[in-house]
C-alpha cells in the first residue's frame, strides 16, 4: 500500500479544517484522566494526592475540531503544582493554545487530614473528597472549591418519638463555594469547610476511635439530632456569615439506616451585590 | 424506662415544627430508590423495566422538615404506569401532599429495543440508558427526555494520516431534550433519539452481529469518520430541525482506544421564542 | 480497493483456526450485557426485572477463538424465562454450541418484594440485589443463589458503654448458597434468604415507614444490637440447619455511621459428605 | 440518666466476651478505607499515591468480636512505606495484635509511569491500577501483585473479513502474579508487568500522542490484530517463562467498539513443584 507521508513531510491538520455546519460547541476536551497532584495543605504546606481531571474549552463554529493533545501537554507542564493560584494560569494557557474564548478545569481528589480522636487523642488520617473547579469566560475567572465531608446524623424524629435509641447513619455534606473578594478569587481552606460541615451535623466521623471515643461520639450524636434539612441550613447559615462566600450550593445526603434509599436536601444561595 | 406514647396516642410531628433559621430549602427528598416501572414502547405498547428514582420538593423557610414517607407513598400509588403523561400527575401530587411550590422527579432506567443486524437480519435486544425528568415550578410543567446511545466512532484524523486502518472505539451520545408544543409538554419517542444519535456517529452498535454484519459495520465506520465534535454537531443539526425540540443539551464521549482517558464535547441550545 | 468477498461467498472463520501456543483458556465469553428477564416470584408467580449478564465457556488449547455471537444468540432464545430450572438448559446449550467442556452463567438483578411496615401495615416495594450463578463442569451442574439484603445494625459495644444512644447504620448481608438435594440442584427461594438475613440483624429496613413504624424499628434495633461478626454467625447458624444448603458464603458489611470506612466479616462453610 | 462510667473507670471490652455459637469467622476487618501511601518506583525510587485499603484477620469461634480500631492503628504506624517488603511486617502485626492465625491485606492504588510517545518522544504520565495483596496463613506468607494495563486491541476477524478498516477498542489486561523464589516472596516490578501486557496487545495506549504518534499507533494496531483470547495467551506464555511467577491469573477485557457489552477471557496457571 502506498505510504501517505514521506519522512519529515508535514502531516495534515484535520482538526484545523473549516466546518460548514455553523454550530458552536460549548465544551470540548478530555475527561476521566488520572493525575498525581500536589496541593496546599494548611497543616503541612504541601500534600501529594491523585486527581481525576477534566479540561475543556469552547470551540467556535468555524473550526472542525479541538487539538486534544494540547490539553494533556498543558497538564504535564503544571503537574507539580495545583492550587487555587495556579488554576488561572492553566485556564489562560488553555484559552490561548486552543484558540478559545472560554476554558474550564475540574480536579477531583481525596484530601487527607490528621484528626485526633475526641477523648483518647489517638491520631489518624481522615479522607475528604474535594474538587477545584475553575472557569474563565468573558474575561472573568471563577474559582469554586467543592468539599464532601462524611458525618454522623441522628434523626430528631426517631429520637423524639422513641422511648430509647434513635436511628443514625453516615451522611455526607457537600459544599461548593465560590470564594471572592473585591471581584477576584479569594482563598477558602478545605479545612475550614470540613469544620463547618462537622459543626452542622450530629457528630464528626473519624478513622480511628478507641472505646472512650466511641462512647463520646455516640452521646454527642444523641445530643445533637439533625435532619438533612437541618444540616444544609446550619451550613448555609455559617457560610452566609463569611464575607468570602459569594455563592454556594450545599447538599446533605443520609444513607438512611432504616431505609434502602437516601434522604437529601440542598440549598443554593448567592450574595447580593453591594 | 417510661414509655413516651400510650397505645393510639398521637405521635408528635417533629417535621411540622416551625424553623427559626429563615432559610428556604431548594430541594428536599429521596434518591437512589430502585423501582420497577412500566413505560410506553413504540413497538410493543408497554415495556417493564427498573428505574432509579429521585423525588423532591422545595421547603419553605418556616417548616423544619419534609415528610419523607409521602414521597414513597406517591410513588407506590403510581408504579404501574410511568410515562410522560403520568409524570405531571405525580408532580402535582408531590406539590400538594408536601405543601410545596415546586416538585422534581427523575426516573433513570434501561430501555430495550429489538434491533436487526444489518446484513444477516439476526435480531437481539439492545439496551439504552434513559431518563424522564419532570419539574413543576411557578405553575409551569416541564418534561425532559434523556437518552444515552452507545455508538461506534472512528477518528477522521487517524484515518486521514495513516496509510491503513484508523482508531475507533465505543462512544456514547447523550441527549437531553425538552419537548414542547404551544407551551405544553410534547412527546418525543426514545426510539427517535436513538435513531438520531446512530445517524450522527460512524456506525450503530449492536448486541448481536454475525460475520457478514461485522464486515458491514467495520466498513460503514471506516466510511463515516467522526470526531466527538462532529457527533454533537450532527445531532444538534437534526434536533434544531425538529419543531418539538424547545431546548436540548447533547454530549458525546469517546472511550478512546489509543488513550486511557475520554474525549468529550457538548452543545447546549434553546429555540428562540417566536 | 479490491473486495475480499463476492456476494454469497463464505466468509472466513478466523476463530476456527488452529492455535499453536498450546495454552487452554479457562473462561472466554461476554459480560456487562444488560437484559430484561422474567423470574419466579413466590408471591406473584412471575416478576419482570433487568439483569447484568455474564456468559462464558472454556476454550481448548487448539482453538484460536470462541464464537462470541453465539452467547448472545442463546441468551435471546431464552429471555422470556430465567429460573433455576432454565439455567441448566442454557449451560448445556453453551457447552454444545461452543464446543466446550465447561460453561458458566451469571445473572445479577434487583428483585422486588412487597413489604408491610411493622405497625401501620403500609405496603411498599423493597429491592434486593440478587444473582443466579450456574456452572457445568465435568458433567456436574451447580447452581448458586446470591442475595444481598440491606439491614439495620446497631453496635453492641456502643450501646453497652454509652449512657444513652448507640451508633447504628445501614448494613448489607450477602449470602451465596448452593442448594442441593441428593446430588442435584435444589430450589431455595430468594424470600427465604431475605428472611434469614433480617432475623440475623438488628432490624429490617423498609421502603416506607410511617411515624409509629419508625418508633418501632428504632426500639427494635436498640433491643437487638449486633456486630458484623454476630450477623454472619446468626446467618451461618440458620443456614447450617437447612439441609438444602450444601455450601455457603455469608458476608456482612456495615457502612459505619461513626467512620468513613466499612466493617465486614465473612464465613465460608461446606456441609460434610454423608 | 445515670452515667455508666466514672472518670478513668475502665470501659467494658464487649468484643472480648466469649461467644457461644461455636462458629469461626474466616475474615473480619475493615475495607473501603482510603490512605496515602508511598511505594517503590523503578525509575524514581519512590512514588506517592492513594490506596483503597482492606485489612482483615480470622476470628476464632470463642471470641465475640475483633477490635476493629487496631487495624487502623497498624495502618497508621506504617503509612510512610508500603512495599512488598513492609507487607509481611503489617501482616504479622495484624496477627499478633488481633490474636489471629491468619491475616490479609489488600492495597489498591493508581501507579504512574512517564511514557514517551513512539515518534515525537513527547513525555506524559500514564496511570495503571495496581494492587498489593498479602496473606499470612499457617505460618506461610504470600504476596500477589495485581496490575491492570489499558491497551488497544484490534479484531483479527474484522480485519480479515473486511475490505478495509478493522474495529478496535480500548481493552484492559489484568495480571495477578504470585512472585516466589525458593519458597519465599520474590519481587516483580509493576513496570515489568506493564511491558508484558503491552507487548501482548495490538498497541500500547498513551496519555499524550501528537499526530505522527497517532499515525504510528494506528498502523501498529492494524499490523498486530489480537482477540482477547490472544492477549491472555500471549501474556501467559511470557509469564510461564519467568521463573519468579509461581502462580498467575490473567484476564483480558475489550470494551468492544461494535457492541454495548464486553468480551473477556482468562487463564489461571500454577507452576508445578520441582
Amino acid at each position: 500500500m502506498a505510504e501517505k507521508y514521506r519522512q519529515n513531510e508535514p502531516i495534515e491538520d484535520v482538526q484545523n479544517r473549516p466546518d460548514p455546519r455553523g454550530i458552536a460547541i460549548n465544551k470540548v476536551g478530555v475527561r476521566n484522566l488520572r493525575y498525581p497532584i500536589v496541593i496546599l495543605d494548611r497543616a503541612h504546606e504541601k500534600q501529594a494526592t491523585v486527581a481525576k481531571v477534566s479540561l475543556s474549552v469552547n470551540l467556535p463554529h468555524h473550526f472542525k475540531g479541538a487539538h486534544m493533545s494540547r490539553f494533556v501537554e498543558i497538564l504535564n507542564e503544571h503537574h507539580g503544582d495545583m492550587t487555587m493560584w495556579s488554576l488561572p494560569d492553566i485556564l489562560h494557557k488553555l484559552k490561548e493554545r486552543l484558540d478559545a474564548e472560554s476554558a474550564h478545569v475540574e480536579l477531583s481528589f481525596p484530601y487527607f487530614m490528621e484528626r485526633s480522636a475526641p477523648v483518647s487523642g489517638a491520631v489518624a488520617l481522615m479522607d475528604y473528597q474535594c474538587a477545584f473547579i475553575g472557569e474563565t469566560e468573558n474575561g472573568a475567572d471563577e474559582f469554586i472549591l467543592r468539599v464532601t465531608v462524611p458525618v454522623t446524623s441522628l434523626c430528631p424524629c426517631s429520637k423524639e418519638i422513641s422511648d430509647y435509641g434513635a436511628h443514625n447513619q453516615r451522611g455526607e455534606v457537600t459544599m461548593e463555594v465560590k470564594g471572592e473578594k473585591a471581584g477576584r478569587p479569594e482563598m477558602i481552606w478545605i479545612e475550614e469547610l470540613v469544620e463547618i460541615a462537622e459543626q452542622s451535623a450530629s457528630a464528626p466521623v473519624y478513622a480511628l476511635l478507641k472505646r472512650p471515643d466511641e462512647r463520646h461520639v455516640t452521646m454527642q450524636a444523641y445530643d445533637n439530632p439533625v435532619f438533612v434539612e437541618d444540616m444544609v441550613r446550619n451550613v448555609a447559615q455559617r457560610l452566609m456569615q463569611d464575607p468570602r462566600a459569594a455563592r454556594f450550593k450545599v447538599t446533605a445526603e443520609n444513607f438512611e439506616s432504616i431505609h434502602n434509599h437516601n434522604a437529601f436536601a440542598s440549598v443554593e444561595w448567592q450574595r447580593e451585590k453591594q
